[in-house]
């Protein structure tokens, strides 16, 4: 077996286009993905290891990909620059990691007060969002799948109750995206850490409130033994994507069948991922209460002031980038549209069921 | 081109497998697939031609899948039967339409009162609802694959206003499913027509209220010229699944690659098939409105007198089947604490947004 080690050879990519043809054609081609995400973490860290079994199984053996968790090859938020250096011909990630290279990035992750999962989805296919995801992503050299999402998130577990907006002020608290913008505007300071080092820092008081992800993934990583206030839902982030990248010279060299297998895959993760939050998360919440976890809503006047600091920003994001704002007269097209018909329909189902 | 015509030369399936085994080897598998929808109706009939376009991109040619829309091979609600009997190697439909051969099914397309779009596949995947399914499926030789979703569909079309519960009594419906059952309970003459006859009735006199899909679909279909009173949500169905089924023997003589496309194609086009419905019925919902229809909620005693019939049918359900108990016991364990997690995250999300 010979192995194509972008990594340990040190390959550039200049190289990648020209490893990857001769490899298709005479044996299989192998790629080193790094992850943002610990790969044993349900959901954002299994979804990386599925896409890599999906793929091998597709392509009848044709590409095999090796899982590289956050930080064994790269550091987390790192994940797209070295797909785009062609340090690795694949990454998974999710877009707002590298939101300080285009804040563009934000809108295909999820924004405050936005997009729903399925809505989100919906948009890329249908409504533009993928074309200007790829058209943004090409200035350099990224050609980005959507692979899953989290769903409607938790808002954050909290060392001490929300009692109102005073007790926000000065607030040390992780939180990712721009929810941690929105919440500066409330006197949070916000904080983004990687996955990694949210407990340690709970623990050691350094940040006193954490959004992470949900009931499941909060769980695994054991913020429920540092405090038993979880507030929901994240109106910060009422859906989060997974991504994967691929360097645009390594997909361009793909036969249109390989192509088509790794969106395939990309799509059954999505699948399986939000399935597997929706699915999990439901045992896991009923574990968390038996645990003595209480789930609280907001007080009225937090999601109130949350909204308007939300229109704050995006008024800031719109005038700060011309690609947020070629992407907000799409992303807003949609949206106004869909919460009326989420009103109708979605929403009144879930109020009466 | 050798065609392998399982129509045309109307082979038995007992000869299906024999035929696929060396078609594999020497050249590509061609099958015929009728669907229970129109070809070009949007979302249901669409996602059986794209499914079929997957199919082949993926599988590099190997599988080569022709389409026939509702009627033009077997009656709409026969597909499974063909499947079944071997007439087909695989077929598009959605399970309640084969139900009276397995009150299960019911489950295995969606329930009033039940799980939505998203839970439904969480069920399915992660919940033991795909072991139960090809369970039951087996034993009719089938092999299914969890292939679209419509999401939360609209309650109905009705000529006149329904302002309580004595103006369902004696009112003649088109309705799919369960839902029927459930109405029936509440006065209301259910009965189920094929999509393609749904226009005509209603125009005719002969019914006085259809509930169909959705928006796009109901659009598409013209409803909208015949009345402009649409009532949201459809109790009846939060969501309703789309399936492809392939014959068990088929399914078993493909390698394991081209089984992994089958399902992979199935899952993409339920991603995209869900994503078309909310994108698509915004727009259709927008244009409905300007052309003057009203969507409508039904009064809090329908939707309460709905939920008590709903229970009855139930009960009555799970008495009159072992399947249909064994099914329940796997689907409400989820529910109950799929509504929990609904209530606290997703709802509570819509509600405020």
């Amino acid at each position: 077996m010979k192995r194509r080690t972008f990594l340990k050879s040190g390959a550039s990519l200049a190289a990648g286009a020209t490893l990857a043809a001769p490899a298709i054609a005479q044996d299989r081609i192998e790629w080193a993905m790094p992850s943002s995400f610990p790969k044993p973490a349900p959901g954002v860290g299994t979804n990386a290891t599925r896409f890599a079994e999906l793929v091998e199984i597709l392509s009848g053996g044709r590409i095999v990909i090796t899982v590289y968790g956050a930080g064994e090859l790269v550091p987390p938020f790192a994940v797209e620059d070295a797909v785009q250096a062609g340090n690795v011909p694949i990454g998974h990630s999710t877009p707002y990691y590298a939101a300080s290279k285009t804040a563009a990035a934000h809108w295909f992750t999820g924004v405050p007060f936005g997009l729903t999962a399925n809505e989100h989805y919906a948009w890329l296919r249908w409504g533009g969002g993928q074309a200007l995801w790829d058209e943004i992503y090409a200035t350099r050299n990224l050609k980005p799948f959507y692979s899953g999402n989290s769903g409607t998130q938790a808002g954050g577990w909290f060392k001490s109750r929300i009692g109102g907006l005073s007790d926000l002020q000065g607030l040390n608290m992780r939180i990712a995206g721009l929810g941690g913008e929105m919440m500066r505007k409330l006197g949070v300071n916000a904080v983004l850490l990687p996955a990694t080092e949210i407990f340690q820092a709970l623990q050691s008081g350094a940040i006193d409130a954490a959004e992470w992800v949900g009931p499941l993934l909060d769980q695994a990583f054991g913020l429920q033994r540092l405090t038993n206030l979880c507030y929901t839902p994240a109106y910060a982030e009422p859906a989060a994507a997974l991504e994967i990248v691929v360097n645009t010279e390594v997909f361009a060299a793909l036969p249109d069948d390989l192509k088509a297998v790794i969106e395939a895959a990309a799509l059954q993760c999505a699948m399986e991922t939000l399935g597997q939050f929706d699915y999990m998360n439901v045992g896991a919440m009923a574990s968390l209460r038996d645990a003595g976890v209480e789930f609280l809503e907001f007080p009225a006047e937090v999601v109130a002031a949350m909204k308007s600091a939300w229109a704050e920003v995006l008024e800031e994001q719109r005038a700060a980038s011309a690609d947020v704002a070629r992407v907000l007269e799409s992303y807003e097209a949609y949206q106004a549209g869909a919460v009326a018909y989420a009103n109708a329909f979605a929403g009144r189902y879930l109020a009466a069921r």
